[in-house]
Protein backbone atom coordinates (compact mmCIF):
# COMPACT_ATOMS: atom_id res chain seq x y z
CA UNK A 1 0.00 0.00 0.00
CA UNK A 2 1.18 3.49 -1.11
CA UNK A 3 1.64 5.71 2.19
CA UNK A 4 0.64 8.66 0.95
CA UNK A 5 2.90 11.70 1.52
CA UNK A 6 1.27 13.19 4.41
CA UNK A 7 1.98 10.35 6.23
CA UNK A 8 5.30 10.02 5.23
CA UNK A 9 5.99 13.71 6.31
CA UNK A 10 4.26 13.17 9.78
CA UNK A 11 6.35 9.89 10.51
CA UNK A 12 9.38 11.59 9.58
CA UNK A 13 9.07 14.29 11.79
CA UNK A 14 8.10 12.19 14.37
CA UNK A 15 11.29 10.60 13.78
CA UNK A 16 13.31 13.57 14.04
CA UNK A 17 11.25 14.48 17.32
CA UNK A 18 12.28 11.26 18.65
CA UNK A 19 15.85 11.59 18.33
CA UNK A 20 18.41 13.75 20.81
CA UNK A 21 22.05 13.45 21.30
CA UNK A 22 22.37 10.55 23.35
CA UNK A 23 24.25 11.45 26.24
CA UNK A 24 24.20 8.08 27.95
CA UNK A 25 24.21 4.49 26.16
CA UNK A 26 23.02 1.48 27.80
CA UNK A 27 26.16 -0.55 27.49
CA UNK A 28 23.83 -3.88 27.34
CA UNK A 29 22.36 -3.61 24.35
CA UNK A 30 23.95 -4.09 20.99
CA UNK A 31 22.55 -3.42 17.81
CA UNK A 32 22.01 -6.46 15.43
CA UNK A 33 23.73 -7.12 12.22
CA UNK A 34 20.66 -5.93 10.27
CA UNK A 35 20.56 -2.47 12.51
CA UNK A 36 24.21 -2.03 11.71
CA UNK A 37 24.26 -2.93 7.98
CA UNK A 38 21.12 -0.50 7.25
CA UNK A 39 22.47 2.32 9.06
CA UNK A 40 25.68 1.97 7.08
CA UNK A 41 23.86 1.14 4.29
CA UNK A 42 21.92 5.06 4.76
CA UNK A 43 25.54 6.36 5.07
CA UNK A 44 26.53 4.86 1.97
CA UNK A 45 23.63 6.61 -0.04
CA UNK A 46 24.54 9.98 1.41
CA UNK A 47 24.53 12.86 -1.09
CA UNK A 48 28.09 13.99 -1.79
CA UNK A 49 28.88 16.86 -4.07
CA UNK A 50 29.77 15.19 -7.42
CA UNK A 51 28.58 11.61 -5.27
CA UNK A 52 32.68 11.56 -4.77
CA UNK A 53 32.16 10.67 -1.47
CA UNK A 54 35.86 11.91 -0.01
CA UNK A 55 36.24 10.28 3.27
CA UNK A 56 36.12 6.87 4.92
CA UNK A 57 33.80 5.88 7.67
CA UNK A 58 35.55 3.75 10.51
CA UNK A 59 33.52 1.39 12.84
CA UNK A 60 35.17 0.53 15.60
CA UNK A 61 34.36 -2.11 18.02
CA UNK A 62 37.66 -2.99 19.31
CA UNK A 63 37.31 -1.70 23.21
CA UNK A 64 41.22 -1.28 23.51
CA UNK A 65 41.05 0.91 20.75
CA UNK A 66 38.13 2.77 21.95
CA UNK A 67 39.53 3.15 25.52
CA UNK A 68 42.33 5.14 23.63
CA UNK A 69 40.15 7.12 21.50
CA UNK A 70 37.94 7.97 24.72
CA UNK A 71 40.55 9.60 26.16
CA UNK A 72 41.58 11.94 22.84
CA UNK A 73 37.80 12.57 23.43
CA UNK A 74 37.94 14.54 27.11
CA UNK A 75 36.71 10.66 28.51
CA UNK A 76 33.31 10.94 27.26
CA UNK A 77 31.44 7.80 28.12
CA UNK A 78 29.54 7.25 25.08
CA UNK A 79 33.03 6.39 22.70
CA UNK A 80 33.31 3.11 25.10
CA UNK A 81 29.42 2.33 26.12
CA UNK A 82 27.18 3.02 22.88
CA UNK A 83 27.01 -0.52 21.26
CA UNK A 84 29.07 0.70 18.10
CA UNK A 85 31.61 3.79 17.38
CA UNK A 86 31.25 5.34 13.87
CA UNK A 87 34.38 8.05 13.20
CA UNK A 88 34.05 10.03 10.18
CA UNK A 89 37.73 10.70 8.69
CA UNK A 90 37.77 13.09 5.41
CA UNK A 91 40.25 13.00 2.73
CA UNK A 92 43.39 15.78 4.00
CA UNK A 93 44.35 15.23 0.18
CA UNK A 94 43.53 13.86 -3.12
CA UNK A 95 44.93 13.73 -6.85
CA UNK A 96 43.02 12.47 -9.93
CA UNK A 97 42.30 8.74 -8.15
CA UNK A 98 39.74 10.60 -6.15
CA UNK A 99 37.91 11.24 -9.31
CA UNK A 100 39.16 8.16 -11.40
CA UNK A 101 37.64 5.35 -8.80
CA UNK A 102 34.35 7.37 -8.77
CA UNK A 103 34.29 7.17 -12.72
CA UNK A 104 35.37 3.08 -12.43
CA UNK A 105 32.26 3.01 -10.93
CA UNK A 106 30.00 5.18 -13.05
CA UNK A 107 31.05 2.66 -15.66
CA UNK A 108 30.45 -0.08 -13.89
CA UNK A 109 27.42 0.34 -12.46
CA UNK A 110 25.52 2.23 -15.74
CA UNK A 111 27.23 0.17 -18.19
CA UNK A 112 29.00 3.47 -19.69
CA UNK A 113 32.44 2.75 -21.90
CA UNK A 114 35.00 4.27 -19.44
CA UNK A 115 35.94 6.58 -22.27
CA UNK A 116 32.86 8.40 -22.65
CA UNK A 117 33.53 9.76 -19.30
CA UNK A 118 36.93 11.21 -19.91
CA UNK A 119 35.10 15.02 -20.93
CA UNK A 120 33.03 14.82 -17.19
CA UNK A 121 36.32 13.23 -15.42
CA UNK A 122 38.17 16.69 -16.59
CA UNK A 123 35.35 18.55 -15.48
CA UNK A 124 35.32 17.67 -12.58
CA UNK A 125 39.42 17.66 -11.97
CA UNK A 126 39.48 21.27 -13.28
CA UNK A 127 36.84 22.00 -10.92
CA UNK A 128 38.66 20.12 -7.56
CA UNK A 129 42.34 20.08 -8.13
CA UNK A 130 43.24 23.57 -8.67
CA UNK A 131 42.51 23.84 -4.99
CA UNK A 132 44.75 25.08 -2.15
CA UNK A 133 45.36 22.02 0.26
CA UNK A 134 43.41 23.63 3.24
CA UNK A 135 40.11 24.24 0.17
CA UNK A 136 40.50 21.03 -0.33
CA UNK A 137 40.28 19.53 2.99
CA UNK A 138 37.32 21.94 3.92
CA UNK A 139 35.13 20.50 0.75
CA UNK A 140 35.78 16.97 2.08
CA UNK A 141 34.82 17.74 5.75
CA UNK A 142 31.82 19.75 4.53
CA UNK A 143 30.65 16.21 2.25
CA UNK A 144 31.50 14.31 5.69
CA UNK A 145 28.92 16.64 7.43
CA UNK A 146 26.38 15.87 4.89
CA UNK A 147 26.89 12.02 5.71
CA UNK A 148 26.26 12.46 9.34
CA UNK A 149 23.12 14.69 8.83
CA UNK A 150 21.87 11.47 6.61
CA UNK A 151 23.35 9.09 9.32
CA UNK A 152 21.28 10.82 12.09
CA UNK A 153 17.83 11.34 9.96
CA UNK A 154 18.23 7.06 9.00
CA UNK A 155 18.87 6.73 12.32
CA UNK A 156 15.85 8.52 13.81
CA UNK A 157 13.67 6.69 11.05
CA UNK A 158 15.61 3.13 12.79
CA UNK A 159 14.53 4.35 16.30
CA UNK A 160 18.55 3.72 17.01
CA UNK A 161 20.75 6.09 18.72
CA UNK A 162 23.62 8.82 18.45
CA UNK A 163 25.48 11.02 19.95
CA UNK A 164 27.18 12.93 17.13
CA UNK A 165 30.25 14.31 18.60
CA UNK A 166 33.06 16.99 16.84
CA UNK A 167 34.44 17.65 20.82
CA UNK A 168 37.89 15.05 20.91
CA UNK A 169 41.12 15.65 19.22
CA UNK A 170 41.40 15.49 16.11
CA UNK A 171 45.26 14.72 15.76
CA UNK A 172 45.57 11.98 18.73
CA UNK A 173 42.50 9.98 17.03
CA UNK A 174 44.32 10.18 13.99
CA UNK A 175 47.72 8.77 15.34
CA UNK A 176 45.85 6.52 17.14
CA UNK A 177 43.93 5.08 13.94
CA UNK A 178 47.25 5.48 11.96
CA UNK A 179 44.92 8.18 9.95
CA UNK A 180 47.69 10.66 8.79
CA UNK A 181 49.29 7.91 6.28
CA UNK A 182 46.37 6.93 4.21
CA UNK A 183 45.82 11.39 3.81
CA UNK A 184 42.45 11.09 5.86
CA UNK A 185 41.30 13.01 9.35
CA UNK A 186 39.23 12.29 11.40
CA UNK A 187 35.92 14.96 12.01
CA UNK A 188 33.18 13.29 13.57
CA UNK A 189 32.75 10.55 15.64
CA UNK A 190 29.48 9.44 16.23
CA UNK A 191 28.94 6.48 19.32
CA UNK A 192 25.55 4.63 18.22
CA UNK A 193 23.18 1.86 19.79
CA UNK A 194 20.22 2.44 22.61
CA UNK A 195 20.08 5.62 25.21
CA UNK A 196 19.75 4.53 28.75
CA UNK A 197 17.11 4.69 31.20
CA UNK A 198 20.04 6.47 33.22
CA UNK A 199 19.96 9.14 30.73
CA UNK A 200 18.22 12.10 32.38
CA UNK A 201 18.51 14.04 29.36
CA UNK A 202 16.34 12.02 27.28
CA UNK A 203 13.32 13.38 28.98
CA UNK A 204 14.21 17.61 28.32
CA UNK A 205 12.07 18.76 25.54
CA UNK A 206 13.91 19.77 22.10
CA UNK A 207 15.12 23.04 21.73
CA UNK A 208 15.12 24.45 18.60
CA UNK A 209 14.95 28.15 16.71
CA UNK A 210 11.77 29.35 16.28
CA UNK A 211 10.39 29.02 12.49
CA UNK A 212 10.44 33.21 12.17
CA UNK A 213 14.29 33.60 13.62
CA UNK A 214 15.50 30.60 11.23
CA UNK A 215 13.43 30.97 8.08
CA UNK A 216 13.27 34.12 6.03
CA UNK A 217 11.06 34.35 3.01
CA UNK A 218 12.20 36.22 0.11
CA UNK B 1 0.19 0.15 14.28
CA UNK B 2 3.95 0.55 15.28
CA UNK B 3 5.62 -0.01 12.48
CA UNK B 4 8.57 -3.10 12.81
CA UNK B 5 12.17 -1.44 12.64
CA UNK B 6 12.84 -3.08 9.46
CA UNK B 7 9.97 -1.99 7.98
CA UNK B 8 11.54 1.78 8.65
CA UNK B 9 14.85 0.68 7.27
CA UNK B 10 13.53 -0.61 4.11
CA UNK B 11 11.64 2.35 3.65
CA UNK B 12 13.85 5.01 4.00
CA UNK B 13 16.55 3.25 2.03
CA UNK B 14 13.47 3.10 -0.58
CA UNK B 15 13.52 6.80 -0.10
CA UNK B 16 17.53 7.31 -0.42
CA UNK B 17 17.23 4.91 -3.45
CA UNK B 18 14.27 6.94 -5.03
CA UNK B 19 16.31 10.48 -4.60
CA UNK B 20 19.19 12.02 -7.18
CA UNK B 21 20.44 15.64 -7.49
CA UNK B 22 17.69 16.67 -10.28
CA UNK B 23 18.41 18.10 -12.77
CA UNK B 24 15.45 19.75 -14.44
CA UNK B 25 12.59 20.24 -12.73
CA UNK B 26 8.71 20.65 -13.35
CA UNK B 27 8.13 23.93 -13.79
CA UNK B 28 4.36 23.87 -13.85
CA UNK B 29 4.38 21.94 -10.34
CA UNK B 30 4.56 23.69 -7.23
CA UNK B 31 5.32 22.00 -3.38
CA UNK B 32 1.89 23.06 -1.37
CA UNK B 33 1.89 24.88 1.59
CA UNK B 34 1.79 21.37 3.60
CA UNK B 35 5.05 20.18 1.52
CA UNK B 36 6.91 23.20 1.96
CA UNK B 37 5.88 23.59 5.97
CA UNK B 38 6.77 20.20 6.57
CA UNK B 39 10.42 20.45 4.54
CA UNK B 40 11.04 23.62 6.49
CA UNK B 41 9.74 22.06 9.33
CA UNK B 42 12.48 19.10 9.00
CA UNK B 43 15.28 21.98 8.63
CA UNK B 44 14.35 23.52 11.41
CA UNK B 45 14.46 20.21 13.84
CA UNK B 46 18.46 19.51 12.31
CA UNK B 47 20.52 18.67 14.89
CA UNK B 48 23.67 20.97 14.89
CA UNK B 49 26.46 21.64 17.20
CA UNK B 50 24.66 22.06 20.47
CA UNK B 51 21.90 22.65 19.10
CA UNK B 52 22.73 26.23 18.12
CA UNK B 53 21.91 26.25 14.44
CA UNK B 54 24.29 29.29 13.55
CA UNK B 55 22.70 30.08 9.95
CA UNK B 56 19.63 31.30 8.42
CA UNK B 57 17.31 29.64 5.40
CA UNK B 58 15.71 31.82 2.77
CA UNK B 59 12.61 30.23 1.05
CA UNK B 60 12.91 32.43 -2.32
CA UNK B 61 9.70 32.51 -4.43
CA UNK B 62 10.72 36.00 -5.94
CA UNK B 63 11.04 35.75 -9.58
CA UNK B 64 13.32 38.70 -10.20
CA UNK B 65 15.43 37.49 -7.41
CA UNK B 66 15.85 33.98 -8.65
CA UNK B 67 16.69 35.39 -12.32
CA UNK B 68 19.80 37.42 -10.56
CA UNK B 69 20.88 34.27 -8.29
CA UNK B 70 20.47 32.14 -11.43
CA UNK B 71 22.81 34.34 -13.63
CA UNK B 72 25.45 33.45 -10.23
CA UNK B 73 24.86 30.10 -10.60
CA UNK B 74 26.08 29.58 -14.17
CA UNK B 75 22.92 29.99 -15.12
CA UNK B 76 21.71 26.72 -14.04
CA UNK B 77 17.88 26.22 -14.81
CA UNK B 78 16.67 24.21 -11.25
CA UNK B 79 17.15 28.03 -9.76
CA UNK B 80 14.40 29.27 -11.40
CA UNK B 81 12.43 26.28 -12.70
CA UNK B 82 12.14 24.50 -9.55
CA UNK B 83 8.70 25.09 -6.99
CA UNK B 84 11.17 27.11 -4.20
CA UNK B 85 14.59 28.02 -4.46
CA UNK B 86 15.88 27.42 -0.25
CA UNK B 87 19.29 29.23 0.24
CA UNK B 88 21.34 28.45 3.40
CA UNK B 89 23.25 31.12 4.33
CA UNK B 90 25.93 30.38 7.67
CA UNK B 91 26.91 32.60 9.75
CA UNK B 92 30.24 34.07 9.33
CA UNK B 93 30.94 36.37 12.53
CA UNK B 94 29.18 36.02 15.34
CA UNK B 95 29.27 36.93 19.63
CA UNK B 96 27.74 36.17 22.44
CA UNK B 97 23.84 36.88 21.29
CA UNK B 98 24.71 33.60 19.34
CA UNK B 99 24.62 31.53 22.65
CA UNK B 100 22.49 34.15 24.61
CA UNK B 101 19.57 33.96 22.09
CA UNK B 102 19.70 30.07 22.18
CA UNK B 103 19.72 29.97 26.09
CA UNK B 104 16.45 31.74 25.63
CA UNK B 105 15.23 29.26 23.61
CA UNK B 106 16.05 26.87 26.34
CA UNK B 107 14.41 28.40 29.02
CA UNK B 108 10.90 28.97 27.03
CA UNK B 109 10.75 25.59 25.84
CA UNK B 110 12.15 23.68 29.35
CA UNK B 111 10.51 26.14 31.86
CA UNK B 112 14.13 26.64 33.16
CA UNK B 113 14.99 29.77 34.80
CA UNK B 114 17.77 31.68 32.39
CA UNK B 115 20.45 32.19 35.25
CA UNK B 116 20.60 28.64 36.29
CA UNK B 117 21.79 28.06 32.28
CA UNK B 118 24.62 30.99 32.81
CA UNK B 119 27.13 28.26 33.53
CA UNK B 120 26.40 26.04 30.30
CA UNK B 121 26.26 29.33 28.26
CA UNK B 122 30.21 29.94 29.58
CA UNK B 123 31.04 26.97 28.55
CA UNK B 124 29.70 27.08 25.52
CA UNK B 125 30.71 30.62 24.50
CA UNK B 126 34.21 29.75 26.28
CA UNK B 127 34.64 26.85 22.85
CA UNK B 128 33.15 28.97 20.44
CA UNK B 129 33.95 32.75 20.83
CA UNK B 130 37.87 32.42 21.23
CA UNK B 131 38.14 30.75 17.35
CA UNK B 132 39.24 33.05 14.50
CA UNK B 133 36.94 34.90 12.56
CA UNK B 134 37.84 32.07 9.55
CA UNK B 135 37.38 29.17 11.91
CA UNK B 136 34.04 30.64 13.20
CA UNK B 137 32.61 30.77 9.93
CA UNK B 138 34.46 27.08 8.90
CA UNK B 139 32.21 25.78 12.27
CA UNK B 140 29.09 27.48 11.11
CA UNK B 141 29.09 26.57 7.05
CA UNK B 142 29.70 22.66 8.59
CA UNK B 143 26.61 22.87 10.69
CA UNK B 144 24.62 24.14 7.70
CA UNK B 145 25.85 21.07 5.89
CA UNK B 146 24.58 18.68 8.24
CA UNK B 147 20.96 20.78 7.98
CA UNK B 148 21.30 20.20 4.10
CA UNK B 149 21.70 16.28 4.93
CA UNK B 150 18.65 16.63 7.15
CA UNK B 151 16.74 18.18 4.55
CA UNK B 152 17.45 15.63 1.13
CA UNK B 153 16.41 12.42 3.54
CA UNK B 154 13.69 14.44 4.98
CA UNK B 155 12.44 15.35 1.09
CA UNK B 156 13.50 12.02 -0.28
CA UNK B 157 10.36 10.56 2.37
CA UNK B 158 8.54 13.17 1.39
CA UNK B 159 8.80 12.28 -2.22
CA UNK B 160 10.44 15.82 -2.80
CA UNK B 161 12.76 16.55 -5.44
CA UNK B 162 16.15 18.76 -4.64
CA UNK B 163 19.37 19.55 -6.57
CA UNK B 164 21.61 20.44 -3.78
CA UNK B 165 23.92 22.64 -5.59
CA UNK B 166 27.62 24.10 -4.23
CA UNK B 167 28.19 25.28 -7.67
CA UNK B 168 27.43 29.37 -7.27
CA UNK B 169 29.32 32.83 -6.70
CA UNK B 170 28.68 33.37 -3.13
CA UNK B 171 30.04 36.92 -3.39
CA UNK B 172 27.50 37.47 -6.15
CA UNK B 173 24.64 36.01 -4.14
CA UNK B 174 25.48 37.64 -0.66
CA UNK B 175 25.33 41.28 -2.84
CA UNK B 176 21.77 40.50 -4.43
CA UNK B 177 20.31 39.53 -1.38
CA UNK B 178 21.95 41.79 1.04
CA UNK B 179 23.52 39.26 4.00
CA UNK B 180 27.09 41.02 4.15
CA UNK B 181 25.66 43.23 6.41
CA UNK B 182 23.39 40.49 8.36
CA UNK B 183 27.08 38.56 8.67
CA UNK B 184 25.67 35.79 7.01
CA UNK B 185 27.27 33.96 3.22
CA UNK B 186 25.49 31.60 1.16
CA UNK B 187 26.80 28.36 1.41
CA UNK B 188 24.26 25.89 -0.45
CA UNK B 189 21.77 26.11 -2.53
CA UNK B 190 18.99 23.90 -2.77
CA UNK B 191 16.12 24.25 -5.65
CA UNK B 192 13.32 21.87 -4.44
CA UNK B 193 10.25 20.85 -6.53
CA UNK B 194 9.20 18.25 -8.45
CA UNK B 195 11.51 16.08 -11.24
CA UNK B 196 10.77 16.75 -14.90
CA UNK B 197 9.65 14.05 -17.29
CA UNK B 198 12.40 15.96 -19.70
CA UNK B 199 15.35 15.34 -16.98
CA UNK B 200 17.15 12.06 -18.45
CA UNK B 201 19.26 11.76 -15.55
CA UNK B 202 16.32 10.62 -13.17
CA UNK B 203 16.92 7.52 -14.87
CA UNK B 204 20.26 6.99 -14.56
CA UNK B 205 21.56 3.80 -11.93
CA UNK B 206 22.68 5.81 -8.49
CA UNK B 207 26.31 5.65 -8.33
CA UNK B 208 27.98 4.69 -4.74
CA UNK B 209 31.33 3.89 -3.72
CA UNK B 210 31.17 -0.15 -2.46
CA UNK B 211 30.77 -0.69 1.01
CA UNK B 212 34.36 -2.14 1.34
CA UNK B 213 35.66 0.80 -0.53
CA UNK B 214 33.79 3.00 2.03
CA UNK B 215 34.19 1.51 5.46
CA UNK B 216 36.61 -0.26 7.36
CA UNK B 217 35.82 -2.16 10.53
CA UNK B 218 38.24 -2.14 13.64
Amino acid sequence: MQKTCETRSREHLEALHWRYATKKFDPSRQLTEKQLSGLLEAVRLSPSSYGLQPYKILVVTDPELRRQIQAASWNQSQVTEASHLLIFAHRTDFGPELIDSYLDEVAETRGTAREALAGYGEFMKSKLLGQSPEQKASWSARQAYIALGTLLSAASEFRIDVCPMEGFEPARVNQILGLDAQHLSAVLLAPVGFRSEADATRLNPKVRRSHESLFAYL
